[in-house]
């Protein structure tokens, strides 16, 4: 653990009896201003609750403002239906169930289905624009198009578990559409009366004699400043993967990933404050672990091994479970194997770019056991040749024999490539999104969303879950806070 | 998380205005008579303090008792010595920091490599008597040998990474030798002057208005006593696989092992104390996994396959890297191979056993893919052969082509055999055995050893590192609670 005076204090909640005086009161407090804190206070708000939101950077947004804005919704969303495709809250819980694993959350993820399609409705209420077409690439538009596949619902085995369809919501705007959303989300916040405090970073929770969140402490410009919560405190903070003692001491496999899929306020002061005030972390080893070998997709016509030269998934699996796989179960050291037809480089991955004029040569090249890849291509192109996958049951589109010199390998280890990773641990919270102590009661008068609170997904992530319960659980959060 | 009706309130600590009256009072109060909570007891006992046992059972012993009472030293003890081994700090900790990974505690792995061979003479001083014989076969001794190796030293990478010297030191007792040592150290605790209060099971801690920890809250004979600590408490309470709920939120990779290497009274209880006063949680996730499919040592001249019938590791592993490699990397679905010169049954693994005239047919038999485990077993005999495992580093005493058929496939998966589980993750602590929050800060008045605390396995399991970290923290909280 790092040394204490370097540290904040969030992880010890101060005493009502030891605030000086309080700088400011309402009934709702809302730590943290992204697509969580936006939504609770939309709700808390809309209930008739004063609201205030207390956001540390001088402008609202956090993660989700530079992220794509991918939603993860379905049974039958009004876009769903409007691109043409059926889907059910059966056939939604049922994926998530089988992805989410080990041990999902599975009241959590019945509640998350089931108002999926409400959901999807209320952000358009809010002013979120959607564009009702369809993108059948598998990769992120660089259009306008409104939904598309984020996960393993085509792939094995997931394909043959759950009805796949496609669940990824994108607001309407080119290219990364998380600045809009968080606009739309913000300014419908301020319509509904919920007053925000920018440059106000929170410190710690503040519990009265019987252990009731009463309040936060923040600092103003360097100043202590003690915000009263007649309700209740919604904690929005974010997760903690730009916090390097946090990740070493929780989450020690996520290190290697270089890319943080955050803001610097991902710092886990949130968490921390929550565990200050008996609130439970739990699952704070699991995040999300994307490796975007492709763009393009002809690169998915290769084949991943490992150290020992071995295949360890099918090609055509989501990002984000290449990642996992690759980073937590192969020891981040894999390489894609290519000939000279399906041979491009990833637009986003980078890696180390090999090759030779036999499979031989390559191995030899890269360092792998010998005979190892040659064992390993020679069973894959036999296969292949027949149009069959029958080891990894990639999808038929993307077999092809491995034949034609020069082969090439890119190393894509931990080292060499772009692992975009952020965590998916955080406090215990239930359906209400209450914070749960470590037996499992509430902590009155404390709620949590977002990145902060433990994700459905753990892991097995499906882009789009994060701000998909940011969004619902930071309303249902808020709106309980409210009537707290 | 449980219903909290249903559930112990130890997440949740009483505040000392709360408490109607002490039923009794010592400068230490010491939660569980496990080898921690013994170890401590005798240094707080030894420097002068009052000390106050509490145990949940009749009897102590915890879950040491039950084991084998194996425990890891080095860095040259007298037993490594009068057994003829050279062995250093430097040598050791160089093991323990590649073994321990990912992000291993280096402070608390060169804290517990520094003391080793001085804890060791402590444990002779206590009374717990070690035979100087040295024991050179891979599986536990059936008799009165004290030293043999306990690890993954002599296997690759490691014995790469540090010079192997056997560090698992056994008290000298045929079979089981646990009970012998918690005999020894609960007599040395009592001669030391500890009061020992059985059938006392621990609820909560006790917390003044400032944050420090002065007491206990338990129940015994369903009625509420509350025991006053003036110096510290130290909690050494075991670990929490036994507590389905617990393994559910923090670890769920860990619940297909079906047999917990445990008692009853690893339920996670002195950890949710521990939180509950504001302790963080660390590396809850983590667990060692055993899969003990040798005895017999020949078994180690098969080969371990996947569901996709690709090897995974040196099938010379310890048993406890194999377990968690299978368990936790490959799904927990997996077969050794054999052929007709090495075949026999495990002793203690169990798993199901299938039989074919040429690897073809057994793969068939087995379900594996098509040409899978023809392919591995290629190229494994073909390397085989010249006495050589390029692919996994297995040593060549355990090598030999798999060419007489019959063949025999042993189905080793999580359903089929014994994985033995038991926790790793804990309350974070310092090399002073204070409990850490979450902010790196000690919890005043607040210690804990055993697999109350995290381990500095996380993950990388070598047996006899619980007791070895329990009696030497163990002590270090006892000798600083009697300080306090």
């Amino acid at each position: 653990m790092p040394d204490p005076q370097t540290r904040s204090r969030s992880a010890h909640a101060l005493a009502s009896s030891a605030v000086p005086a309080w700088d400011a009161e309402a009934d709702v407090l809302v730590v943290g201003l992204g697509a969580a804190g936006a939504s609770a206070a939309i709700e808390a708000a809309s209930a008739g609750a004063r609201v205030l939101v207390l956001e540390r950077a001088s402008g609202g947004g956090g993660t989700t403002a530079v992220s794509d804005g991918m939603m993860y919704f379905g049974g039958g969303t009004a876009l769903q239906r409007a691109c043409g495709f059926e889907d059910s809250v059966e056939e939604m819980e049922k994926y998530l169930l089988a992805s989410c694993g080990p041990e999902p959350d599975a009241v959590r993820i019945r509640a998350y289905c089931e108002q999926s399609a409400g959901h999807y409705d209320w952000l358009v209420e809010q002013g979120v624009p959607f564009k009702a077409e369809f993108y059948p690439e598998r990769m992120l538009s660089p259009g306008e198009e409104g939904l598309t596949y984020s996960g393993n619902e085509l792939v094995h085995p997931f394909r043959e578990q759950a009805r796949p369809a496609p669940r990824a919501h994108m607001p309407q705007k080119e290219g990364q559409a998380g600045a809009l959303l968080m606009q739309k989300l913000i300014a419908a916040a301020e319509r509904a009366g919920a007053q925000i405090r920018s440059d106000t970073l929170c410190e710690a929770l503040v519990q009265d004699p019987e252990g009731r969140v009463v309040g936060v402490h923040a600092v103003v410009a360097g100043e202590d400043r003690h915000f009263r919560a007649l309700r209740g405190v919604v904690l929005c903070a974010g997760g903690f993967i730009n916090d390097r003692e946090m990740v070493k001491q929780y989450a020690p496999e996520l290190r290697r990933a270089r890319f943080k899929a955050a803001t610097e306020g991902d710092d886990g002061r949130g968490i921390r404050m929550g565990i200050g005030a008996g609130g439970a972390a739990i699952r704070m080893h699991m995040g999300s672990v994307s490796l975007p070998f492709y763009p393009p997709k002809s690169l998915m016509r290769g084949i991943f091994v490992n150290a020992t030269g071995q295949r360890f998934m099918p090609e055509d699996v989501y990002q984000g479970r290449a990642g996992e796989l690759a980073l937590l179960h192969q020891d981040g050291r894999v390489f894609l194997i290519l000939d000279d037809e399906c041979f491009e480089r990833p637009v986003f991955a980078g890696g180390e770019i090999h090759a030779g004029e036999t499979i031989a040569e390559l191995e030899r090249e890269i360092g792998l056991p010998p005979g190892s890849l040659e064992s390993t291509v020679a069973l894959y192109n036999r296969h292949a040749e027949r149009g069959e996958d029958p080891v990894f049951h990639k999808a038929p589109e993307y077999l092809k024999p491995l034949t034609a010199s020069p082969f090439g390998a890119i190393d894509l280890s931990w080292d060499k490539a772009i692992y975009a990773a952020f965590t998916l641990g955080g406090l215990a919270t239930n359906v209400r999104a209450e914070v749960l102590d470590g037996d499992g009661a509430p902590v009155p008068g404390l709620f949590a969303a977002g990145r902060t609170a433990a994700s459905i997904s753990s892991p097995g992530y499906s882009s789009g879950t994060s701000i998909g319960e940011a969004t619902l659980f930071g309303r249902i959060a808020g709106r309980n806070a409210a009537g707290a």
